[in-house]
């Protein structure tokens, strides 16, 4: 069994409403040194193997094929040690 | 200038429909080792302030009013090194 983290955020070349938004309500409710403020994915995952690299690579294409939009999305994650 | 990552995750014992939705997900594309997902926020933000503990205390109070639901919700925050 193997725990992974899956970080998915939007590209820094896209505009992120959701977390424009949010940094709008920091902002009405008094938190004004909030510069930016950029929202994504945060995924915990457990793994029915033992095996590293084909965790890695099976954890590579859940994110190309599922978990993350490539064409507006970064991902990227981590096995436990 | 700080930068600082919120995490906001379901609390273990809440359900996580949103969870749940994209396992099964991830099991239609033949991705049957997945035996647990959890989906969580992951928050990037930098605020106009140098002082770290100034900075820690109004992270904690971010998150309690408006970045988590405490009452279903974890939160954790990191300041960067």
């Amino acid at each position: 069994m193997l725990k992974a983290t899956v970080y998915v955020t939007i590209k820094k070349s896209v505009l992120d409403p959701q977390g424009v938004a949010v940094q709008g309500a920091l902002h009405s409710v008094g938190f004004q040194e909030v510069e930016s403020l950029r929202i994504g994915k945060y995924m915990e995952l457990t793994l029915d193997t033992d095996n590293r690299s084909e965790a890695e690579a099976r954890l590579r294409a859940m994110c190309e094929k599922l978990l993350a939009n490539t064409v507006i999305e970064d991902y990227r994650y981590e096995l436990e040690a």
